[in-house]
């Protein structure tokens, strides 16, 4: 089932047939979690690159006086690790955690290695994830340098609201750099 | 000149025979900028994607308020657009603009299709390219969530020493988001 959402997913970018496919999947693990469980810790050796099949994951630091930040979500579709430390197969810098239960893929580096150079027609996928996931991110460094946090919460209510309705507040607040109690304020105006 | 440039960086990542490096380079085009040419205008519609083969670019926008604001620069070897505008041909969200006197290499979103067709082990060189964008991009976005502007600097300095020798000081207080008169202030203390 998991593996089925990959394979539309690959199927939108490139054309493979339906063996091929089949082996693709293969060099992953699939894995159900439940809501709140860790997938990769902050200061282990990332090795593994995840995809979300059903659920949604949080990419998320815990900054010098404690809190937790999220520095990123990954719904279904999406791919998530932290990538400078997955290339250089170093310590992350980010922990991964689910907030909700989710379907989840996930491959190591020399796996990942090992896929992408049996069916280089993959590259052209991971290409086009990539260069939208940079370019989205640097519309969002765009709108941190233009708005005030409170515009970015009402913005991102407007271009996301489904989402909003499906994160949980204190978790969206630190997405947004705000505080919960600040966010709390927001909406009650 | 400029062409060798992006040859030897292409070479670092995947191997194409002399021939294959010469076509390929025949897709782009070549051209030497003054300072503070704009390469790319806001609002013009996106159809380049730019290598800087020496010199050094910025990626800015203007706010609400009139100020210029860079949220990305680009030296040597670096691949510079309105990403999620190339990729569908929509207008720009940011001027692009050179800082020093600059050669650049360019090529149209439809001359960039054509050459990936051509070429799909190109494919692996733009996906190591945009990989490592997006993972420091992440990275990017947890300083931002993690440091005062003031300690910002601080660690941008000691992290990007030459960059910042380089750069004019405007253009740094506006990419780590000082005002120039703050940044003054943090130098002098």
């Amino acid at each position: 089932m998991a593996e089925s959402i990959l394979t539309e997913h690959i199927k939108g970018y490139t054309s493979f047939s339906e063996e091929e496919l089949s082996e693709i999947v293969t060099f992953f693990n699939h894995q159900s979690y439940k809501k709140k469980e860790t997938l990769l810790f902050t200061s282990q050796r990332c090795d593994k690159l995840f995809f979300v099949a059903k659920g949604c994951l949080q990419l998320y630091f815990i900054d010098d006086l404690g809190y937790k930040k999220t520095t990123q979500f990954a719904l279904e579709n999406w791919w998530l690790t932290d990538f400078l430390a997955f290339q250089n197969q170093k310590h992350a810098n980010f922990t991964i955690e689910t907030i909700e239960s989710s379907e989840v893929l996930s491959i190591s580096f020399s796996k990942y290695n090992e896929l992408l150079n049996k069916f280089p027609l993959l590259e052209k996928y991971f290409r086009n994830i990539y260069e939208t996931a940079y370019g989205a991110a640097l519309m969002r460094l765009k709108y941190i340098n233009s708005y005030s946090k409170e515009e970015m919460f009402f913005r991102f209510r407007e271009d996301f609201p489904e989402f909003v309705q499906r994160v949980p507040q204190y978790l969206l607040a630190s997405f947004l750099g705000l505080t919960p109690e600040y966010l709390s304020e927001i909406k009650r105006k």
